[in-house]
């Protein structure tokens, strides 16, 4: 078996923020399968903000090698199979990376069955994939959001601030977005339900929140880090809640904006916590029948945006970083 | 009754630290009692760095007005009563000022009964008082100290800081102290305990938690916020967890050390978290057993320093935030 495979391989760590320049479009061989491996054809490729950190260092997982393909996760179909477990014709998801064909031993792969709430099968990348399963652990339990708390989130329309959003309103609480631009923020209230949303291109973000909730935030949910992270310091309420999701502003910089509010968690009782959404992968499956459910019943909203080509996964990827991402990004590189 | 009562007057707001400029001495008249009230001759006064927030702003209580006497902890002795709950004679601790004598109606006011660990009975504003409760609940509640963790906490030669690495022994963690000079960190490991003191002053604080501890650190207890609960923040393992008690080096100054290492907390599932002893109040009595029983037991030890004179108060406070504070600050302002 000779099939070729373009792939994109990371040539230099990125020093900031990612650039074109940090990753080489090559063609490999496939190699022979082994006895218990699998090919997978690669059909949709997810984009999330922690593949820079994989990009440029040692964090909760072993940092991508210079020469490697750049890992990240996607679903595709399975072509070619040595191993009994996983048929040809079957869709997984996976760390299959930016490439066509991914070799895999079936470690760390799901299968994807073809029940409704995985249909379309890169649904396993959004609502049912590290993006839903990070708003809904995030919400619930780092959160533990209640019925009539104030809830704020940042990157509102982006594909975890928005499932994360709607699952406090499914909760009970009054919540508030932020995103950037008339667009997004029409989106967010209109389409995802969310009592209001801070366009913080127009507005003062400190003051609009003031007007919105005199009284303060319950549970701030950051997808951001910096200066929206120290906003919500000054704005926590008693017993109050920071979760962690992620620091997009941080990831890319080391001139970055630094926190000075957070002696406000002392006298507030407040708490900041990160996660990482793999450590409750035991419970993934508990998250997935509530947000079928939601789903089904309308009460949950996604918005993906999808792009074609694999030549495009430099710019999809960017677009996380400038403020141009509205949904989940999704690039499909095959058909089925 | 026309005792004359000398007091301490807040008369201007700290801009940053405290000034002597801030407070001026009075000689105000007791007025006579109501039914129900009665007349607290001071005895010791409790000094506490969230002093300065009362005279600053409002935090977690209202700030002290300016005219005000300046509001402290502190032990004294019922020397006239309209109470029938409150005899003369009796010995009590509440927030009765810097000045002679207060009246009180009783509220907030804790009668300390004439057992063992609260001989003497300024021991209710130590280790059975804010500073212990401090220290106790940090280490337990919030810290969820447990064997084997690493526990390092800042000004380890303070009231609440020693006490808190102590426990943290007790409950079998190794106990990492940072102090500043030689005469506290010999105090610190062979008085109090500790596996290791750092001196801040001699060594640099990052490089050498390295070499104590190259894994890391379990739980932060954080006295001082600023540079080195940044520091700390890099330095904090996976799940691990920040209590913040106090935060020194913010309270004075706009000024201050911001954060830059809170992304940490994402990637390591990390947790900070501040607190306010008196939400523990109906919890005193559980934690005043277990540390008596650990003095008794001398696996408690205790460093106070007594200064007398009321005139002395503005001298005492300002030593908790130039670092020449070691141990419990105690002005004995009047003879039993």
């Amino acid at each position: 078996m000779k099939i070729s495979n373009k792939a994109w391989v990371l040539v230099s760590r990125p020093k900031d923020y990612f650039e074109n320049e940090n990753v080489r479009m090559m063609e490999l061989k496939v190699p022979e399968l082994a006895i218990g491996e699998f090919l997978v054809k690669n059909i949709w490729l997810s984009f999330d903000p922690t593949q820079l950190n994989w990009m440029k260092r040692d964090t909760y997982v072993d940092k991508i090698e210079i020469g490697e393909v750049v890992r990240s996760f996607s679903v595709g179909q399975i072509v070619e199979s040595k191993n009994n477990q996983f048929k040809v014709g079957e869709f997984v998801s996976g760390l299959f990376g930016w490439q066509e064909y991914a070799i895999s031993n079936g470690s760390f792969v799901n299968r994807i069955n073809p029940i409704e709430f995985v249909n379309p099968p890169w649904y396993s990348l959004s609502l049912f994939g590290i993006t839903g399963m990070s708003a809904y652990f995030g919400v619930k339990d780092i959160g533990k959001v209640k019925k009539g708390d104030t809830f704020l989130v940042s990157s509102a329309a982006g594909s975890v601030g928005s499932i994360a959003g709607q699952i406090a309103k499914i909760i009970g609480a009054k919540v508030i977005g932020i995103a950037g631009g008339e667009k997004k923020c029409k989106w967010v209230v209109e389409e995802a339900g969310f009592d209001y949303c801070i366009d913080y291109q127009k507005v003062n973000i400190s003051e609009k929140l003031s007007e919105l909730s005199p009284e303060g935030i319950d549970v701030y949910f950051d997808n951001v880090g910096g200066e929206l992270l120290d906003i919500a310091l000054s704005k926590i309420k008693r017993n109050g809640k920071i979760v962690l999701c992620g620091a997009i502003s941080v990831y890319g910089t080391t001139n970055f904006y630094p926190l000075r509010n957070y002696a406000n968690l002392i006298s507030r009782r407040a708490r900041m916590e990160g996660f990482i959404v793999s450590d409750f992968i035991t419970r993934f499956a508990e998250a997935h029948k509530e947000l079928y459910i939601w789903l089904k019943e309308k009460r949950l909203k996604q918005r993906e945006e999808i792009t074609f080509g694999l030549e495009n996964a430099p710019e999809v990827f960017k677009k996380l970083f400038t403020g141009a991402n509205f949904g989940k990004q999704i690039l499909k590189i095959a058909d089925i």
